[in-house]
C-alpha cells in the first residue's frame, strides 16, 4: 500500500510511518513542519520507500498533486493544542476543521476514497456517561479544539454518504511515548528540569486523565482498518484505566528522585474549557481483539525515559 | 431589546423580523440578498425602529461596525439548501460554519454575548431513535448541510464555555408558510402550476416528512429565549405528527382541485444524502408551554395560499 500522511513529521504521525514502513508500505508525508520536527523522521529517511513533502495543507494545488499515486490517507496534522484555543479563536478552525476539508477535497481530485482522521475525546464535551461509549447521548462542545475536530468528522461522515468515501474516525484519550512534546507530562518534567523542588500544578491535582502509549494507539489504528469495513468507522482509543494528575505527578517524581512542594492553581479544572474527566468506554476497539500492552504509568515512564534521551525536544518549546 | 437578525431577509428571518417590531423592539437587519427578498422587508420598512444592512457575513469589518448597539444575535443566515450539498461541497462549509465563527468574532468584539442560532433535524443523520430526543445517541452525520450546521452548534457551544455566551440553538424540522421559498411544497406547487397533470416525485413518495408552520416556529424560540436561561439552550423544534411526501401531495391537489398522474424516480430517499425519516421528539420546548397551533395540513394549505398570492415568488426560483 501506499499511504499518505499528513502531519507525518508530528509525535503520533511520525511513530505510524516507521511503523508503516517496517511493514513493507510505501509512506509519503505531507506537513508544513510548523509542530512536526525533521529529527523524528530520521529513521523513515533512511528508506527507500519514504518520502516527504514540506507543504502546507491550504496550498490545496500542491496537496491535491501530492497525494497523486498514493491509496489511503492519514489525516493527523492539527493544531493539537486544547488548552490555548480561547488565546486564538480560528486556528483550531482553521487547522481542524477547513484543512480537513482541502483533504478531502484533494482526495475527490485524486478519486481517493479511504481516509483515518485523528479526532479525539474532546469531542464528547462533559459527558454525563463515563466512561464514554462511541454513541453516548449527543454532547455539547466545551473547547474550540473538541468543536473543530467534530467538524472535522462531521466533513468526513458527509463525505461518506455523499462520494462514497469510507472513513476511520479515532477519538483519541491523550497519547503518551516517544517523540511526545506537548501535555501534563511533559510539562512537568520540563519544570523539574530547571526547578526540582518546585512544581506548579494548573487546577488542583485531581483532574483525571487518561493516557495510551503511542505504540498501543497505532496497534489500535492498523486493527480497526483492517478489521472494520463499515462506511464510517468510529473508534474510541484509550486505556482501561485513568489517573488523576497526581498520580502522574507522584510517578514522574518517583522516576526523577525528585521530591517537590507541590502548588496548585486550584479548581477542578486547569484552564477554561479543560475537561475534568475524559475517560472512555473502549468496548468497539477491544472487541475486534486489540488491548493496549502498557498501563497508563509505563508509558509515562516510557515517556520520561524518551524526554531524559531527547534534551533537544525540551529546548524547541521553550 | 435591539435585535440583530442576520438573513432577517429570509424567509424564516422576515417574518421574525415582522414579530419582534410587532412586540415593539428594535431590529436591525444583515443580509446580502442572494437569497432573501427586499419584497419580505416591505412591511418592517414601515416601522421606525427597523433598519436593514445590505452586507455579507464574509466582511468582517462590516458585519463587526454593524452590530454595534445591538443587544442580542439571530443568526439565521444560511444556505439552506440541504439537496445539493455534494454539488459544489464548499458552499455549506462557507455559509453555515465559517460564517457562524465570523458573526461570533463579531460579537465578541462588541461584548456581545447571547445568540439564537438556526439549527436543523439533519444534525442527527439518520438516528435510531425516533422521534429524536435532543440528547439522542452521538449522530453520524449524513449531508454536508448537516456537518456544517453541527459544527455552527459546535463553535457557539465553545464559545459560550470559552467567552461566557449563552445560546439558544435550534433544531428545525422543514418550516413552511407565508414567504416559504424552497423544498418539497414549493416544487410541487410550482410543477403542478405549469402541468397540472403530471407531477414527477424524488424518491418513492414514502419519505416521511415532519413540517412546522413559521408562526409556531417563531413563538417556539420566543418561548424558548424568554423561558430558558441556561449557557447553551437546545431545543427540537416540530410537531407531533409527521407526514408522508404522498400526503403531502395528496393534500396540495385536493387544495388546488388537480388529479395529475404521478411519477416517482424511486428509492427510499429522493437524494444522496436525502433523510427517510427526520422526526423530532419535542418534548423539552413542550415543557416550557410551547405547542404549535397549527397541523402539517394547515401549515401546508397557508403555504399554498401564500403562494398563490404571491406568484412572483415562484418566478424568482425559475
Amino acid at each position: 500500500m501506499n499511504y499518505f500522511v499528513t502531519g507525518g513529521a508530528g509525535f503520533i504521525g511520525s511513530n505510524l510511518v516507521d511503523r508503516l514502513l517496517a511493514q513493507g508500505n510505501s509512506v509519503i508525508i505531507y506537513d508544513n513542519f510548523s509542530t512536526g520536527f525533521p529529527e523524528f523522521l530520521l529513521n523513515a529517511r533512511k528508506n527507500k520507500n519514504f518520502s516527504e513533502i514540506n507543504g502546507d495543507l491550504f496550498d490545496i494545488d500542491h496537496l491535491t498533486k501530492s497525494m497523486k499515486d498514493t491509496d489511503f490517507v492519514f489525516h493527523l496534522a492539527a493544531n493539537a493544542d486544547v488548552r490555548f484555543g480561547t488565546e486564538h479563536p480560528s486556528k483550531d478552525l482553521h487547522q481542524n476543521t477547513i484543512a480537513t476539508f482541502n483533504v478531502l477535497e484533494a482526495m475527490r481530485a485524486n478519486s481517493l476514497n479511504q481516509i483515518a482522521f485523528s479526532s479525539t475525546g474532546s469531542v464528547y464535551g462533559e459527558s454525563e456517561v463515563i466512561p464514554t461509549p462511541e454513541d453516548a447521548p449527543f454532547p455539547v462542545q466545551t473547547s474550540l479544539y473538541g468543536a473543530s475536530k467534530l467538524a472535522g468528522e462531521g466533513l468526513i461522515s458527509a463525505y461518506c454518504e455523499g462520494f462514497g468515501f469510507r472513513s476511520w474516525i479515532f477519538r483519541f484519550v491523550s497519547i503518551l511515548g516517544e517523540r511526545y512534546t506537548h501535555g501534563h507530562v511533559f510539562d512537568f518534567y520540563n519544570q523539574l528540569l530547571d526547578y526540582p523542588d518546585r512544581l506548579d500544578v494548573l487546577g488542583n491535582g485531581h483532574q483525571k486523565k487518561s493516557y495510551l502509549y503511542v505504540q498501543d494507539c497505532i496497534d489500535a489504528m492498523l486493527c480497526a482498518i483492517q478489521k472494520s469495513q463499515e462506511k464510517v468507522n468510529i473508534f474510541n482509543l484509550g486505556t482501561s484505566e485513568y489517573c488523576e494528575v497526581n498520580d502522574s505527578i507522584n510517578w514522574i517524581c518517583t522516576h526523577l528522585g525528585v521530591n517537590p512542594d507541590i502548588h496548585y492553581t486550584g479548581g477542578e479544572r486547569g484552564w477554561i474549557g479543560d475537561n475534568p474527566f475524559i475517560f472512555l468506554n473502549c468496548h468497539k476497539i477491544r472487541s475486534l481483539g486489540w488491548k493496549p500492552k502498557y498501563s497508563i504509568n509505563e508509558g509515562i515512564i516510557k515517556t520520561l525515559e524518551y524526554l531524559e534521551k531527547n534534551q533537544w525536544v525540551l529546548e524547541t518549546r521553550k
